[in-house]
This record gives structure tokens, C-alpha cells and sequence, in this order.
């Protein structure tokens, strides 16, 4: 049943969906359902100090940003796109949310991750959201013209942003990774010039761990090694059991 | 595997778990779990008006809401106890909270509901629900001398107040009651001192069944007469699928 | 002195006057005052599901959402304008403003009345309450080119949205629309596509009046069947009592 | 007709009430309405300062605490109650809150003004707003032991503290007392020990104008030298006309 | 050393820096620091009443408020920049920022003052936020094309609005300007069209005077006539001492 | 002058000061400042899980508890008292608060650092800052009988609390205690009972140094391995420079 199910990620720059839902597509694909991942822009301007400093030109590190981000996504099994709408500023645009629109018709997720709606340090990310946000709308719309039928109404979750405490940001759902942990961080591996990012990464991944297990029911049992992403949901959860 | 769980319901007066819990209970002993609610009071001073303008004494008012509320628990399959702590105002003591303490360690709960923390209508509710919650870290601790063995950490929900808006309430999740709605509404009209609530509870119901297709994922194929209740949670989500 | 007054009520799409404030206009035009309604867009794209289902072109249905909300403003007593600025989504835009700006300048309304700033289901309530706001802040100044007199402050109040926990929208100002709910209903029945919510919003009608009921104060004696409207208000309330 | 309501204010300490609510209480006074205000202490060990330094004992402090307070309860058309329950801390109880009940029944008040709930500079205040709401709520139930009848739901207004921005304060309601303010200031200066106040609530009452003109509606006309008071609403405003 | 400091403001209009930050500005430039004042527009439009009753036309008008500005402005003793932008609206564009951009990378600040985020009395100061934010997020990125160096992370202090608590505007710094009052209100005299805020901004400045004392340490010794300005934060203060 | 300067800490458990607070302690110390720490409880029953499983009893558990508090201390530069009130729950009391005024009048710390207010996990915790925060203000009444002078007004900070993001907590400083880590992380391995939480600190020491370096101004030059702890304040801040 859940091999049906499909998973889109959407974020501002290339490298975003790996150190912030990296785990949530691991667990995805390897219950073989389908997950990807859209990148409005390579982050080539805002999130590649590194290679600027090296003399790279604008194309080069598009390029370089583009394999690294594509190899991440396969070791996490996720298909990718890039847009290739720019960054610092991301600017929004009506066309770049009809090219959204077009994929929430083509994909037709069930779940769809973003980034938060604030973020002081960095403000692509919250107009990757608005834009998520405003496309899925305007993609239920049966008088929306594109291909593809109306959607439903997927459930969103942002992601955990690198400073969230500043960006309001508060985990409501403490997703346990530690099956897939190690492709994460294999994942991670693959965007060498953000390396002090993978210690950080699995240091958090261990502290959302320690709330998990912290927060969990009696009976689970997580183990000391449980790790751990944490999001907020836009929408109220709709089940059959509380637990 | 579900069928050994443990629902509990703490409650500041005699009908409150109905009104605001009754479909989360017979969901539960529909599925063969253990529900157990405990009043800490009758209602009998606050919530009781048509008995006293009948002439009433306290003792008789008592005995009619304790009846009422054991027969609406009887429909909803729960077990029922009451602490008859007085109402209006229940008064916080750290007796009443031991008391809770060893429910919590007897009944070895996996799911917790209480009542919202504030409710600017009604004191004994927040009051009812910062005993249950003092109660539930106590009995987390070894060092607590009670009988039975530490309690793990069961997650808390707060159900729905009479006036949600005001007193902070914003439905994170969302219960699909359908299949139970006849047992909620019959456990409804055990209390027929206050009968206009039967129908101001089945249209809030709908109201909140509107809300669950509106919210639920594509799939889900929800039928027009979908019903639900709403809950908050005081801790995070611990799960290992987003969905 | 009351018959001086003007309701400006700015809407996104051609129905929303009807079900969020049908019952404060029928009120203003009950008592001899004047209301006028502006409508950004017809709700053509996104609030049109049946008439696109039923394969109607873009201008048909247009055609059909404005004479049904001429049918209701004129039941509810109100005047009506279209600025036909599309839907889905609603784009802002400083010429629309702009024609904002010139109606609050020739009506010279009293009370304004529009969508919350939030509304995570339809992007376009905001951005009509976005224009609605910088349009009047605008009309104040007399430096602003348009005809007419510098605006004074007319009071802001925010209709109650379709899902309003999630809006953030809480009850400020519970208003008594009793005598005219016959009124707002026959304005209802003037959208059939949107049969199911007419009873979705009597039912709310008579949830706001039970809370109307109960914070009333203790003399004025509300009668059973009292229905209400719930309005947010964005300034502070100025008055010389305080009731 | 309005000749017959009365306002309650309750406050933790014998001055609070002029600064606070002097204006709102000669306003009604001046209309012909009742005020009662009652005192739960003297404010004989936080709020004497002056008196403690000049040796007094805590009998006299009290005394002159009273006596200025009758003066200023006096000028400004008041009853005045202390119920003398000490202060720094003032300590909440059931018997206190019982008198308040009694109060309450005894006064059947159609507006009550309190404390806000916060105040990180002093305890006593939201001591003193705790226990007036709650004996408002117990004073609601026909089942709660003390004479008279069942109070009806009056609405509940938050005045000033000294410090708002730390206490959560945002004014809700704006109150022209323009033309009582004569007397406000009369009251105030009843309370010689705290004489830097005079001009600290005389500035206040400017600014409070200031705002009152900025947010009042186009054809109020008002003067420049408009003083207000500022007030937050507990409940929602129950209304038939929004203005 | 710290006469190497800079300070830059970004304000929506040409008077803004002098009632909501003169203090502030004088303090630096009275400690050798360097002040820079960067005016969007000159508040032509919509700050500037009293000219356009008196019948003069928009370039005369802009002419007076930069003379004034800048009087103002080498009375604290700042440089002043005009990027007549327009006001009412002050509409925000990828230029504008870029223009901004360039301002700070020319600059260097050490330190950012700027509108609150919010102001429902006037769009044109958060759209100058939202720019000047994001201008300083941008300069910080070697991949943006500027001349200058990627910039640093200097503070962001929001100056108070003209109703801060409409403006989600809370005292989080009150800073004491005691010693260059005298230079605030010179430059404040510089803007006569304005002349009520001269007072207006005095009391505001003896207000925050006596919540300064109130929230002193012990051993400040801070004198009777103590004046202030407030600001909030938009990041955590970075110190190596708690005080 | 520093070496004048007194901080005071009041925590509710034995150890909470160590993981907490620290860095804040010996930093103090470092400079010849006083620090003294008060602990309410041992944390004999809620924070002893160990010791209870050893078969120790609760005299053998305060007494280690006790000695390794007073060991951390002293690796801190710290004086350590213990009031002996009892934990899980601690209960508040208008004694307790009396001594903790008799602290304050005695210490007249120049800095309070306490718990948050708000803590799902363990209520006492807010338990401790509420009576830490009553007792402050008491202790400024110079009519509250005790000995000493009436306490000034000594800003309060909040120390982190384990899982901060449900606690309502957000960094608002961050304090650079890289000079003094290695006596914290020798404090903490002062408690072996607790060996799972030197890690989980240092890495949060890290992790608050990460946000150090993103939130400091450009010209501090903070190095890599910068350590951190977080704080709120309760008041605002004073002070003569934004920075």
C-alpha cells in the first residue's frame, strides 16, 4: 500500500534537503515509495563561499553544486530537479510558483516538506515556502489551468532550519531516523564544501534522538543510538488513533 | 498488539469526558484497549444548575451525576472512578495529586487526556489538568514513593473546551470518530440535565468532520458525514512516518 | 445620525461577503445605513468547482458568480462592485491598491470590513486584506494623488475565515445579528453552488450566538435562538464606556 | 436606564485604583452609575515606601493608606471596601476568594475591572486578578454556598500596570475620560506619598489621547486634549453594531 | 577603540531617525563613533501634512524635508543619505535593495537600526525593514556582485514605533541617552512642520526614563531625570557577561 | 570594580546549575566576581535514578548528591547552600519564599540567574523561578520584614532548560564561555551519575558556539571551536551602547 506513496521536497537551494530531511527520504525510499526533490536555485551565490573564494566562475559552481546535490539524492534514493531560479535574492515570481504548480499536478505527493515561513538569517528559505505553499493552493484548484488533475490536500511539514530557535521554529513531530541515519549521513558526505556541516548535522540528529526517546510512549523501547529530524506541521494531523 | 493498550482520561467534573472525549474513548474500546476515566468531582456545585433550581440537596446531586456519568461511560466501554474532590472550586493539593499519581502508576496509561491549561470559563478545568500533568512526571520518578514501577512518558492530549478560541485552543489533530459517532451521541443522552448540549456537541461533530476532509491527505477518500473531534498535544509527535 | 453611516466590506472573491459578514451588513442596511461591497476577483478559478465541472468557460462562470452576488448584496440591501482582478491567484499589485484607494476615498466608509492577514487554505484572503489595509492607510495620507479628501480612521474588522483556528483568528467582537439571520439566509440561497454551506453556516451563526449568550452581560436577557457573526478587530476599540 | 448599573474594580493594594481606573470610575460615577471598588490590602508593605523611611508603624502606614484612599474613592464618587488580607505577598486563599464572591453577589456588577495577569514587577497584582476571576466564575454557580442569586456574565477589563509592554498589556480599548479627568487628577492627588505619579499618569493619559485620536473614526471630532485610559478585554465584546 | 565604530540607519522617511533614534545616534557620534542615516524617501507623500495644506508642490516639499533631515542630522552630528525612493507607497524592488546592498558594503556597520516589522499605521515602515533586513543578509554572501567585502554580522536593533504596541513593539533594550537629550531634541527642533512631536517624543523619552531606573541594577545610581529610548532585538545579543 | 560584583543562583535541583549555568559561573568567578548557588532540593527523588536502582536510600541519596553538588561547586569558584525543601514535587511555600528573601537580603546579588517558568518535563523547575522571582520582588519592599536593606533591581536571566524548544525558550543571549569550558566540563564530571549528560552539554556548548560566531558583530573574530551558553532575560536590558 504505502509503495504508492510519494514524497516532494521542496527547497530554496541544492543542498538543503539533505542536511534537513535527509532522513525523512531515506525512510521514504526505502519503503519504496517515491520521493523528490526540487530545487529552486543551486545556492551559488548565498551557499558556496567556498568555491567563490577558490575563483570559480557562476557556471562552474552551479555545476559543481548541481552534481554534489544530485549525487546526494541518490544515495538517498530521491529523484531530482532543479530550477534554477536564482538565489540571494530568491526572488518570487508568478511563474515560478506555475512551475510548481505544474509539479504538485505531475507528482501528486502525499506529503510535502519545505522550508519554514521565517528565517532571519536567510531569506530564500522562507520564499521557497511561500511559493511551496501558495503553488499547493492554487494546484487544488480545479479552474487553475495546468495539466493534470486538481490535488488533494497533502499534509506539509517544514523542516528544521539551521537556527531554530530564531525562525520560531518548535519540533512537533520527532521523526526517528536511525534506520537510514547512515545514508543521511553518506549523503551529507557527498557536499564536501560544507564538511563542518556533517558533525553538526549528526550532532543534532543525536539531540533530536535524546527528545525522542525523551517524548516517546512507554513501550517503544528506542535504543541509546535512536537519532532523529525534527518538524512543525502547517496543517492539523488528521488520523484514526492518538498516539 | 493494540489491544493491550491503556487509555486514560482525567476530568474536573462528571460529564466532561463525554462531550470531549467520548469518541476518542469508544475508538479505543472499539479496538479492544482498556479506557479508564477518572472524575475528580461530580460537577455537582458548578455544573449542575437544573438540579438545584429543582430543589436538589448536594448529596442527591451527586448521586444523580454519578449515576449519569457511569452509565455514559458503560456506553462508551470505558471504566469510570471518581475521586469526589468537590467542584467549584477544585481545589489543587498535593493529596489529590498522589492520588493521581497511583492511578497513573496502576493504570499504566499509553495515552493521556486532559483538559486544556487555560479556560477562562471555568477554573476547575486548568486545575484538573495541572494535576494530571504534576501527576504524570511524579509517577515518572522512581524515587517516588508509590506503589508500582515508574511510569514511562506517555504522550498528553488536550480535548476540545466549550469555547475553544478563548482559551487557546487550536486543533493540531484532528480524530475521525465516524464509526463511533452513534455510541458518543448515545453516551451523550445519559446526561439529560443538559440536553441542549447533546445537539451543540453533535453540530461541533460536523463541524470538526468538515475540517477532517478538508485536511486529510489525497487518499483518503473521507465520506460527507465524516465527524471528528479536535486535540492539542502538549509534547511532540514521535513517529517514524510523516504522514 | 446612524443613517450618515457606510460599511465598506473588501472581499477577494465574489461570495465571501455572504457567509463571513452577510449578517453586519444586513444589520448597517436594517438600521438605514449605506453598504458597499467590493469584490476583488469573481472566484472564478478557485471557488467555482461545480460550475468548471460542469465544463463552463472562464467567462461564463465569471457571468454566473456576479449575478449570483448581485442577487445576494441585494438581499442583504448592500451596493456591489467588481474590480475583476482575477483569482487564483489574487496578484498584488500598486494599481490595484491604487483603485482601493479611490474607493475608500469616495466612500468614505465608516467601518471597514475584510479577510485576516492569515489564511493557510487560500492565499487569496490575505492578499485582499493586505490591499484592503495598504489602500486605507494610503487614502489617509493628503499627499496621496487621488480625488477626494484625506480619509480619517475608520475602524477595521476581520470576518470570521473558513477554518479559523487555523488563521488565527479568535473571537473579539461577538456581534448580534439576530434580527437579520433571515436576511443573511436568503443571501446564502443566493449561491447555490455552495449549497452544503448554507447549513455549515447557520450552524456557525448559532454557535456564535450561544457564545454570544454566554458573555453577555447579566441584563440583556438573550433569547434562545440568538446567532452571531465573529469579528477580529485590528485597532483598539475607542469608546467613553466601557460595556 | 444606565443609571442603574454598577462597575466593580478589584485591586490588590489602596492606590491602584486611581492611577489605574480613575478615569473609567468617575466616568460612570458622573453618569449616575454606582462604583464600588474593593482593596484586598493597604499596600502597607510594598507600596509605602515613603511612610517606612519617616518610621511609621504598620498600623499607621495602613491607616494613612486607608484614609487617602476613602479621599480619593470619595473625589471620585466611589464605595470603597478593604478587606485588609496583607500584602508583599498577598496571599491567595479559598476564604478570600469566598469574600469576593460574597462581593459579588452582594454587588451584581455589570463591568469589573481587575489586574493584568502578568506583572514580573509585582506578584500582589495578578494575586489580586486570579482570585477576581475566579470568585466571579464560583459566584456564577447556583450550587456555590452564598446569599443572593446566581450572577450573570460581566464583562472583565484589564486596566493599565505600570510598566505594560513587560506585562503582556496592549490596549484593546481606548476610553475617552476627557471629561472627568479634572477629577482624576483630584483623586490622584489624595495620595501625596506617591506624588511623582501625578505627572507620570497625567503624561500617560496624554498619550493614551494621542492614540485615542489616531484610532478614533473619521466624524468623532475629537479634541487635542483628549486624555484616555487604556483597558484589555478578558471575553470577547458582545455587541449589535460594530464601531 | 571604539572610535572605529559604525552606525548605520534605514529609515522609510526623512524624519523617522530623529524621534525614533536620535539618541542612539547622538550617544555614537558623542563616542567619536561614525553615524550614517539612509533615508528611503523623504516622507513626501505622507508625512508631510502640513506643506501640502499650505499649498506647495511635491519638489518643493521634498526640498524641505531633506533641508530638515539634514539639520537634523549634523545636529547629531551624522551623515545623511536621501535615495528618494518615493513614499505612500514606499514600494519595495530587487533595486531598491541592491541599492542598499551596496550601502552596507560600503559602510561596514557594526551596528543596524531599522523600522519594526510590523505597523498597521503606516506600510512604508516595514516595507524599509524588510528591505534593510534583507539588503544585510544579501551583503553578507561573496557570491553577490557588489564592490566591497562580504559583510559581518552586525546586530539589528528595531527603534520604537510611533503606537509600539500595535506593533508587537516591546522594550527588550532601553538605552540611556541622558547625556545627548539635549542634542535629540535640537535636531527634533529642526523639524518644525511637526512641532506635537517634540513634546510627544520628550515624554516618550522621560517614560522610558523611568523604566530604565526601574530596571537598573542595584549600583547604577541613575539620576531622577534619566531619559531613554527603547529598541528591540531581531538576534541574541553575543556577550562574555551577564548584566 | 568587577570584583564587587555578586551572581546568584537559584536552581531546584542539586546539579541543574552545573549543566546550565556553568560556563555563567565560572566565568564570574574568572573576573574575582562572587558566585553563590542556592539549591532548593538535592533532586534526591526526581533526579537520582541511579542511586534508586543501587538500592541507596533517601538519606544515603542526599548525601551524595549533596557532596557531589558541593564538589561541582568548588571546581566552579562557586559557595553552594542548600535548603533542603524537598523535590518531586517541590513545593512552593511562603516560607521558602521568605528565605530565599533573606538570600537576596543577605547576597544582594548584582545577577539572578533561575529557571524558565514554563517546563512540561518537570514541574519543578518553575516551580524554583517562580519563587525565585517572588522573592526578588519582596525583597525590594522595604516594609517586607527581614534583615538588610531593600534589594535593588538585579536583571534575571533564565538558563536553558533540556529540551528548550518546549519550553518556550529562545535564545536571547548568548554567553562566550570558551576561556572557562574546561572547568565546566570538569564540574559536570563531578556528577558520574548523570555521565550520559557531559556529552549531551558539551555538545550544546558547541552547538550555542556555532550561533555565537553567526550572531556576533564582524569584528569580534570569535574562533572555531567557541563554546556557549543561552539565556533569556526577564527585564529588559540597560544599558548606555547597542551592541
Amino acid at each position: 500500500m504505502t509503495s504508492s506513496r510519494t514524497l516532494l521536497v521542496i527547497s530554496a537551494h541544492a543542498g538543503d534537503f539533505v542536511w534537513r530531511a535527509g532522513g525523512a527520504i531515506a525512510l521514504a525510499t526505502s519503503r519504496g515509495e517515491r520521493a523528490k526533490v526540487v530545487c529552486l536555485s543551486y545556492g551559488e551565490r548565498g551557499e558556496s563561499a567556498k568555491a567563490w573564494r577558490a575563483g570559480r566562475t557562476l557556471e562552474e559552481i552551479k555545476a559543481i553544486r548541481r552534481e554534489e546535490a544530485e549525487n546526494a539524492a541518490a544515495e538517498l534514493g530521491a529523484e531530482i530537479e532543479f530550477l534554477d531560479a536564482g538565489d540571494y535574492p530568491l526572488v518570487e515570481s508568478r511563474e515560478l510558483v506555475d512551475r510548481l504548480v505544474r509539479v504538485y499536478r505531475d507528482v501528486v505527493p502525499d506529503v510535502v516538506l519545505t522550508h519554514t515561513l521565517a528565517d532571519p538569517y536567510n531569506g530564500d528559505h522562507p520564499a521557497a515556502a511561500r511559493m511551496a505553499l501558495q503553488a499547493r493552493v492554487l494546484a487544488q484548484a480545479i479552474g487553475y489551468e495546468a495539466p493534470g488533475e486538481p490535488l488533494g490536500a497533502p499534509p506539509v511539514f517544514f523542516f528544521e532550519p539551521h537556527q531554530p530557535e530564531q525562525c520560531d521554529f518548535r519540533p512537533e513531530v520527532l521523526l526517528d531516523i536511525t534506520p537510514v541515519f547512515d545514508r543521511k549521513r553518506k549523503a551529507m558526505e557527498c557536499l564536501p564544501a560544507q564538511q563542518h556541516m556533517w558533525d553538526y548535522y549528526t550532532d543534532l540528529a543525536k539531540r533530536r534522538g535524546v527528545q525522542l526517546r525523551r517524548n516517546a510512549g512507554p513501550n517503544l523501547g528506542l535504543a541509546h543510538d535512536t537519532v532523529g529530524e525534527a518538524y512543525m506541521r502547517l496543517y492539523p494531523q488528521v488520523t484514526d488513533v492518538l498516539s
